[in-house]
């Protein structure tokens, strides 16, 4: 097949993973055009002949098929945010700068380099390169690929490559999205006493939401912490009425040892008195750390875990099974801005620790 | 001059004031569309030869000249809401129904009467009939003539034909309002404990709103009544972020012995902490009950006089330090409604009080 040349050259898998990275930050790969990546990831990745090459929409998976009584998964996200002034890259310094670099460029670019690095490894490997993470759920390819192939998925542990300043973030905590609606009775503001303002009704709400103490359950030793939080509010019907009906939406973080149904239980009571309507939910995903796959790769990367507090894809494999962590270069707090920069030694760190698991002899 | 046909014949100030209103209400005049009835009351007055007539845009005033020592104005305003499907008028059991039948072409039909039949009265008198009372005040009729002709309203006492169940509403409440804000900082939801949430912050001002105790000041033996409502509340950023502000829209119904500044004064006080933005605001005006020619009037039509919550444009006599009251025929709870409509027993009644209250002998 012909290479798509998009924006310069193919890729360059014999470059080292800094260089590697930085012709991936100048790939431009927003969600829902990442074809012309996923068409280079693919062309360089069935040069590859110890790996078994799929491609289903954007998202392509690559397999080593040694036999192994062990598997596990590499995944990563090919699309970004839209640009935000920050393309091309730029290595300044040790540091590269540049949209993707942390979220998650560099992930991307630790996987590629095993792939093509890694001909024989102790545990099999199943590398996924996906699109459209960055937008709404529905378009998510690990997503999809999880519906139509799960098969691609098995494994006794995955490794999501998200930016987790290259150390190890466990599981996530799940969130789900409500609304809760207060009522009134409208009347003109000149005799309010014959109506009941809804806007006022909702001071109670935050009241109860000012008094919120968050739970912080330890789970496998890791330390998380949920949130209760108004995210948005309106209510209002002209500037002489009494409003009827005031709508207060509030997002709820909660730790995973919680299910989606535990969540919503909370929130009604919490809510009690008061119509709530859930409108977005997604489940958490328990750190698995005591899990045999979990426990070898945390001795062989060192570093003390930390829980994941946000809402990841590792939640995705969790729900088919396969414990699941964080573990990627950069700062996650850079994601998403314009100044997102990420120190080029975690890059260089992630591929020689995963390189090392992936080498030692087995137990 | 050639009188304008709007929808049928002009109006026959020799029938009664029953017929008169129908014939009215049977005349559209949506705001903005006044002057097809202007013009048909324009041609009407000037054949009353005891009239001197100025019009001026859509506003038609009409004035007695017997150098009587007391000059009273009797004011109504000709347009009405948008119909709502409720035209033509319908008489029935005593009840006409219809658009403006309350708000108020029952009160212009009085005022009209009055004008044609009262050739010699106890009291000089200024009739005024003007557009665009139901619209934003910069178009509003009388404060257009109170700018360019304020001469033309000086006078001792003046007579708003504003419905109020054919007794007297005397003065008032002022109106004004006012944006307050609420600050916080953005954080992601899922480490909300690194931000601060501005609609958790609105909390207080809510809670400050339901602690409070309106004024209830007697005036001129009136128990006014207020009110601090709000009436629009908005903010939040996405459905993963602390928002960073929120604002809510208050409005103060306030009696007519506080100005305008203390209103304002007292917003700044109650909502101390926080951004306050005067976004509109119209002065009250004092019932003036105690003014000869009040008590006067009073007396003739008998009943308690109560006190007026909404705003009217009395205030605007007020401002030009003419002592005001509303009195007119129809529930002011059914103007502007579908089903508006009046006993005609109550039109008949203004009529016959006004007319009672000019003839009699000077004391």
């Amino acid at each position: 097949m012909t290479v798509p040349q998009a924006q310069g050259a193919g890729l360059d898998l014999t470059a080292d993973v800094v260089e590697l990275t930085r012709q991936l930050v100048d790939f431009p790969s927003e969600s829902l055009h990442e074809a012309p990546l996923a068409d280079a990831v693919e062309t360089v990745l069935r040069e590859q002949s110890h790996l078994e090459v799929t491609r289903v929409g954007n998202t392509v998976v690559a397999r080593t098929t040694q036999g192994r009584p062990e598997r596990v998964v590499i995944a990563g996200h090919l699309d970004t945010v839209p640009e935000n002034g920050n393309l091309p890259g730029r290595l300044e310094d040790g540091v590269l700068h540049g949209l993707g670099s942390v979220d998650m460029k560099g992930g991307v670019a630790v996987g590629l380099r095993l792939a093509a690095t890694l001909a024989t490894s102790n545990r099999d490997v199943t590398y996924v390169f996906y699109d459209a993470e960055e937008i709404a759920a529905v378009h998510n390819g690990l997503g999809k690929l999880g519906q139509s192939h799960p098969q691609l998925l098995e494994a006794d542990f995955a490794i999501l490559m998200e930016p987790s300043n290259a150390s190890v973030e466990a599981g996530c905590q799940g969130t789900m999205r409500v609304e809760v609606t207060t009522t009134g009775e409208r009347a003109h503001t000149a005799r309010a006493w014959m109506g009941v303002n809804a806007i006022h009704e909702a001071g109670e709400l935050l009241a109860r939401l000012n008094a919120y103490e968050p739970r912080k359950p330890l789970i496998d030793g890791l330390e998380y912490h949920e949130g209760l939080n108004a995210v948005f509010i309106s209510g209002g019907v002209a500037g002489n009425v009494l409003p009827d009906a005031c709508t207060l939406t509030v997002n709820y973080r909660f730790a995973p040892d919680r299910s989606e149904a535990e969540a919503e239980a909370f929130l009604r009571d919490f809510f009690d008195g008061y119509a709530v309507k859930v409108t977005d939910s997604s489940p958490g995903a328990l750190p698995g750390l005591t899990r045999p796959a979990a426990k070898a790769f945390l001795e062989a990367v060192g570093g003390t875990p930390a829980p994941k507090f946000g809402w990841t894809d590792v939640s995705r494999f969790s729900a088919l099974g396969v414990p699941a962590v964080n573990f990627g270069p950069g700062d996650p707090l850079l994601a998403h801005k314009a100044e997102e920069h990420v120190h080029v030694e975690e890059i260089i760190r992630c591929e020689q620790q995963l390189v090392a698991w992936l080498s030692e002899e087995e137990q």
